[in-house]
């Protein structure tokens, strides 16, 4: 952290401000010019609040220099982290795909799509039980209905299951969850992202639709300050003017997530869209910009379905899809999945 | 609602459409002209799910025309809420000032900023005891400390406290708490949203950094639908390009308010700029737009402040603040609070 | 400028870099830490390429400490600018009112509405030639006749105009203007702004719908660095994700344009708005937020103007809106204009 | 367009309504139901002007049907355009890569990179003449002199140029240029639009960095509108609030364009992320998501660039790049280009 001192300053205020700098265990580095000085903080200065020193009399500016994250920090961990959820394995050069349905609606539903989406190359079940939507009025999912039929699906297909919390109170509803979503409204929802951290469990954490990565990371961050280290990030779109799309998908975030951290990324680009349609060209654009994965909501009568019924693709279309990024994968450097 | 139907289309799913809208309980108007057809719908549409209604084969596009919240809906209830927050009014002709420090930080600070700001207008104390931070390394505030400290700030001065509650599993804590404020993060947490409103205690529903009006107010339908009449909004700011301010105030939201609901509007200068010069300017600026009152981020010693700092201002600046205010409240038809 | 230099850095590069910084004429400043390398530029560093700079191997990351703008900059220029609007004066303690209609249209009626705004308080006449429309099939202005009925309206009233270019080859076209209008979608249009600059004419700069104050300072300084010291910015509401006005109007830009600038501001709450209904209150706001005027869209017939109608308030309505605006000039600093 | 009439309304007014779309050519149906009445027109209303009709007191709401552009609407062009540029053919199953530095800085090192990139694949030669600079003080361009670079590097290795304009005085300077650039600040300057559009040579239209999708086909429109035929369209990033990259690559805007318009999609990935390190996974993600070819900056020593040098790639980077974008090309339904 570099902090820039006011050229006219109180000299007792700046030996304060080092005093106080050194006793969080930092070494500083003074460099007094002619024109002005610069205080280089040393050591682990994540626990320094900025927006502090920066309301500081003395104080012209502040810029950090190292990020403020540190376990999901690709610096201090230079390997990509590879989750395995329940046998399934998620980074280094595996590609993985999480389908299935945006709502749990029924038994039959539920196990017909994951038998299609198995068949097809998907090795995650998607299906939401707990659903956050903007209306009371909407439909709000089956909720403990629907992790039942999840476990169903998962005893009769073999694929282990991804599902979304909504509350700190179903924390023990999720002990059979292979894989807890914290869904885009709740990646702030500081409360929640350390009580998952502390199930210990791998969890999948998309991407606020206004939040930035370096937000996203932070969030990642909590989870993993509680002992958690297998945190799947999901890019699912962010929220821009721009009307045709529900959400704009940001594939930049891709590479810079690579540099950043060595958590594995999955897009969604059902959600970020809004419509089935541009599934497929997004998918192929998510492999190319180089994701570890992707989530897409398959459903067998979209028309039909309780929610979400414009952004799924049916089995025959997602079927489509896997085939296509499996082509793909090798350009990529990621092991075919076919 | 009006459904645009393509103009080539299958009669027996158009037929099936109509038979599906009439068994939720809404009568249909038809207009076939010879290049498209409409289908209006007539009742309380705001059950219906627009994005299945759009994802059908047969649909070219729909259109809402009624608001799809109710209770929140002025057109519902045509005079202002006048929300009791233990005595305080808020609403209709009065203007309120919030004010207090971002954290509670010792039994000292709170009373004192307590006592100054009472003595210059404000009539509810606010300060933070749950803090939500972007970093896990940061300070999370005293938690139930902090309640218990503005608890004897409120037996000391009289003034009624607002405060953040931050998960459902400390409903209970907050009994006490007279207005109970859901953060800026946490607008669209429907479990927290929905426990809250059981409690039928007055509530501050800030408003998402990056939520529309609607999505906003159909967080307050979220608490209202739970039988709690008694929603403040507060208006703090939306995420932009623009970077200089922390957020963008939008202040545009006050007129729209007052014609789309009936429920009062605080507008936070403090946490939407970030910055303590801004204040002042701001705050005029919202009782020129009409809000219903401010909330302030007051603090003794904010170089000091343990988060936050930079927004706040010092107890004579607030002073100076609610002067200017009172002089302009007359002529945006309010009564003088001085 | 701080430029940090990467722990491990070549040695002939960090003086290849400190060399070509001093051949711009300005002094560094070089600070060795154990673990660190700052350089320190001292002096005019406006002319400097952060992102060359930035671009360089050695360089972990650079940070403007000076604005980038220096005409502009109320640090080199502390008292504010009032121009001088053939006679009418802009800036300082005085408030200004532009209005008239979107478009001219007829001869009668830019006249009549000139006469009525005059008589409420507007001390220029606005009105629209040259259109920048979305839709190449939509109403483009009178264009050089529209000029032409400008002239007469301000032969009759006395009111000196304001209306916006579009395009280099009109700058002949505008030499009778009073005040030059570029409009948001030309605010990076560098030719004209160079061209109008060279005119040494008082312009009225609004800011681009997506473009943060630096950038429109930027703007600025292009025009006067062409030897025009007359520059009037003008905020009209920046493009968000909030769908229910048609801009977010940003008032934060008041203070904060007080603070880097000494050019005066006007807010036009029409175009910010776009909705008749909303002009009163934003106007309310925006003497509160500190504005050096308004620019208010004026209709004798809105439903029937040949564009922006939704828009346009009714001159009775303009006469009560300049009333409440001279009732709160004093409060806000401001010599009252009725 | 669909009108959707207010309850309450004054028959006379609703008959003056009618009378007039009728007049504007149009055809007019008429449905009364019991709760509301709609209007909707019928034939080629983009000449309507939608906020007119909306500001009508008798008209609740106003949706538009139709698109409101035509000569670039797919609907009434079903096939692909395929522009021809001095005998490079850009869209269908072709894809071209457009290679070169961000500025022309001297004959040697525009020739030097025309060889270079012609060899690893490119078809057009970009180069800037003109350079549109946030800050007057930045580099503006060789102006006259980089056109004339640019010809002699076209002699020279055969590859047709593209170089950006910036003001209609230049319009005669360019009669030699195979496809002139529109740059993303000038995607709205009408005026520009309009003369390069008279020319009738291929045109390469950048999406403006706030601009939807409609107003980017808009703006076509008013090129298309003068009589041209040849527009190229080129995605280069949005402004969202994510700093890390300088602008977000909106990838969806490539399906969606492919069903909206039958103009060809170059991506531009330098200017997007403004990192030459994101530059491949870019484009591997554009080729992906349907693009018909990609602008990419190379440069022969980035770090000394005049400017722009951070997302410039190196010569045997950008071999790299067109090598795995070939491998791509057949999957996604392209002609392989080496």
């Amino acid at each position: 952290m570099i902090i820039i001192i006011k050229k006219e300053h109180d000299e007792k205020q700046l030996n304060n401000l080092i005093g106080w700098v050194k006793k969080q265990g930092l070494e500083v580095d003074l460099s007094e010019g002619s024109h002005s000085s610069v205080l280089g903080l040393i050591g682990d200065t994540s626990k320094i609040d900025i927006d502090l020193v920066r309301s500081l009399d003395i104080v012209e500016s502040v810029k950090r220099i190292q990020e403020p994250f540190k376990l999901a920090n690709r610096k201090f961990h230079p390997e990509d982290t590879i989750v395995d959820v329940s046998g399934v394995k998620v980074g280094g050069d595996n590609f993985t795909i999480i389908a299935g349905p945006c709502s749990v609606e029924s038994e039959k539903q539920i196990i017909g799509i994951a038998e299609a989406v198995k068949k097809s190359g998907a090795k995650l079940l998607r299906g939401g039980a707990f659903k956050p939507r903007t209306s009371p009025y909407s439909f709000q999912g089956l909720r403990e209905t629907g992790l039942e039929l999840l476990l169903k699906a998962k005893a009769e297909t073999g694929l282990p299951i991804v599902t979304e919390i909504m509350s700190v109170r179903h924390i023990d509803l999720f002990k059979d969850v292979d894989l807890i979503q914290i869904g885009a409204r709740d990646m702030q929802n500081y409360e929640l992202l350390k009580e998952v951290g502390k199930t210990k469990k791998p969890v999948l954490l998309k991407r606020g639709f206004a939040n930035t990565i370096e937000e996203w990371l932070m969030s990642a961050e909590y989870i993993m300050s509680e002992g958690s280290k297998d945190v799947i990030l999901c890019e699912r779109g962010i929220r821009t003017f721009e009307p045709y799309t529900r959400n704009t998908l940001d594939l930049s975030a891709a590479p810079v997530l690579k540099e950043l951290t060595h958590l594995p990324l999955i897009v969604d680009p059902s959600h970020a869209s809004g419509l089935a349609r541009l599934v497929k060209p997004l998918s192929l654009a998510s492999v190319g910009a180089g994701a570890d994965g992707l989530m897409i909501e398959v459903h067998n009568d979209p028309p039909h379905a309780l929610c979400d019924g414009a952004q799924s693709v049916r089995p025959e279309q997602f079927d489509d899809i896997a085939k296509s990024v499996n082509n793909m994968l090798p350009i990529c450097g990621k092991k075919q999945i076919l």
